[in-house]
């Protein structure tokens, strides 16, 4: 109790510089290692059937930012885990998380012709495929962490519960993805707008934050802590991907941008304004980091990893 | 080895018969074991967002003979193991199978307007919803083995690399079903028309088959011996479809009969003729039996549930 406060709280620009850039540091060092993880994880696409191995590829390797995985990382190393512990769970989140891409982008859900500057798969593969690459990566994302024998089977069978659980319902990713989609056919509340994001961004990346801990043997009122956390940062990294969507070109965020409200889309900026919306991209930032004000581990990271979304420019 | 050869080999019909009474006796308990434990592990659809649940629900109690459970609960109770340690499993398997028809069914797929007698799941609540609808349910089938505390970590863990394998990539469902849609677009031979169903309906057979035994603590010769029983029973199971889509109505097999030729589809009759392809039934009825002789676990189920598939008329 008699730590001095600034601890926690960086006091003048240059501190928060200094972590920034140490994060970005950190993000992109992350993002080689699970790039080189997941060319290991992922059938060649030498072997048959070619196509779909082809086409999970396309999809897994078209230059993400590999948020997810950087978060299992980072949430992890904290809590003192080691990355090759840490690797397989973190690719696991981001087939899961590219699984649900695919399939968002199918003619009958967004009807999307782009994804981060190429051709979405279906355009590239046709839409069979393209279904039948989101399922197999689904599979393959269970299949990823079941087979990682550097994890004891205990932590095996909580990290795929959690993962499942996430990437379900009754809260995770596909009932956020129900609930979109009926709300394309009516006018939603704010309220509603952040429910379906808590379900269909936020439930996955609180999962990849307590999947970290998991790994790092962290206690229930740690794992509560850094899903806190990690749920804000969900919450705030959509917040600011609607607002890109309003300010940005298509070159700068790989998309086509407008696209929201164009489809007459439920977005922050349509439903706030963009000075509101800006206020509650930081309250979000904000509640990001007080929730890790509880945890004992180093947080500088995670913070400055806060702040990086919150400035983000694509 | 001084056991009567008769111990194996049903001597007479009467024997036969009664054993095939048993295994239809065996099979209806099995699915109404099977229904109400589904009924408990899938969210009820008065669960919000409810229309997820409800597409769920619809595809997976449409009235499915829930064959691939059967056999989890008939392998597993020969090596021992008890109900309630199989049926979670169980379910597992038909959430997988359900997930797979749902996704056969779509229009960029098969294009199905009818299955097990009632319209298909994108026909009933949209393609978006049952994308999401079949995706759900591979979630569902994961989390179910994971959540299931009656089995150790080490065995959930197993099971969970085994249903994976056998829904994915390069020899499992997965690829069964790229191949098959390669298959469309050209002629293929004898061999390739086994590949696919090898991977497309065999591997999960199959699996479902090792998982029973891997319940019961089978050693590794004996999950190979329960595996190549299975997979030949898969073989008979697609075969029989194919000779009942020429040979029923709609009625008895509650889809429309027919469509393989229609669609120009690869089958069995349409290689082989009649005559051959029932010999081809036979032959792999009389495989699945062989690879049994090894165990010295009572078998007279699985040899009547293969003799059943044999000789079934729906």
């Amino acid at each position: 109790m008699s730590a001095s406060h600034t601890d926690n709280i960086p006091t003048h620009d240059a501190h928060i510089a200094s972590h920034q850039d140490d994060a970005r540091i950190f993000l992109d060092a992350s993002r080689a290692h699970v790039e080189r993880r997941l060319h290991q994880l992922v059938p060649h696409d030498s072997v048959e059937p070619r196509v779909i191995h082809e086409a999970v590829r396309y999809s897994l390797f078209a230059g993400g930012k590999r948020f997810r995985p950087a978060l299992v990382v980072a949430v992890g190393t904290a809590f003192n885990a080691r990355l090759e512990t840490l690797l397989d769970t973190a690719c696991a989140f981001e087939m899961l998380h590219t699984y649900s891409l695919v399939h968002d982008d199918l003619p009958a859900m967004d009807d999307d012709d782009l994804r981060r500057g190429q051709p979405t798969c279906h355009r590239r593969f046709g839409e069979a495929m393209a279904i039948l690459a989101g399922d197999v990566l689904q599979t393959l994302a269970f299949q990823t962490i079941a087979g990682d024998d550097r994890l004891s089977s205990d932590v095996r069978v909580r990290l795929i519960g959690e993962l499942a659980h996430a990437a379900g319902t009754p809260s995770g990713m596909i009932a956020g993805q129900a609930r979109d989609l009926a709300a394309a056919t009516h006018e939603i509340k704010a309220e509603e707008l952040t429910r379906i994001h808590a379900a269909k961004t936020g439930a996955l990346i609180r999962a990849a934050a307590r999947c970290g801990a998991l790994i790092g043997n962290a206690r229930d009122a740690e794992l509560e802590a850094v899903g806190t956390y990690a749920a804000r940062l969900g919450l705030l990294f959509q917040i600011t991907d609607d607002l890109l969507d309003v300010t940005s070109t298509a070159a700068e965020i790989g998309k086509t941008p407008g696209k929201d409200a164009t489809q007459q889309k439920a977005t922050y900026p349509a439903l706030y304004g963009m000075k509101r919306t800006r206020e509650l991209a930081r309250a979000a930032h904000d509640d990001a980091l007080r929730a890790l004000d509880t945890l004992t581990y180093p947080t500088a990271l995670l913070r400055a990893i806060a702040r990086l979304v919150l400035e983000r420019r694509a």
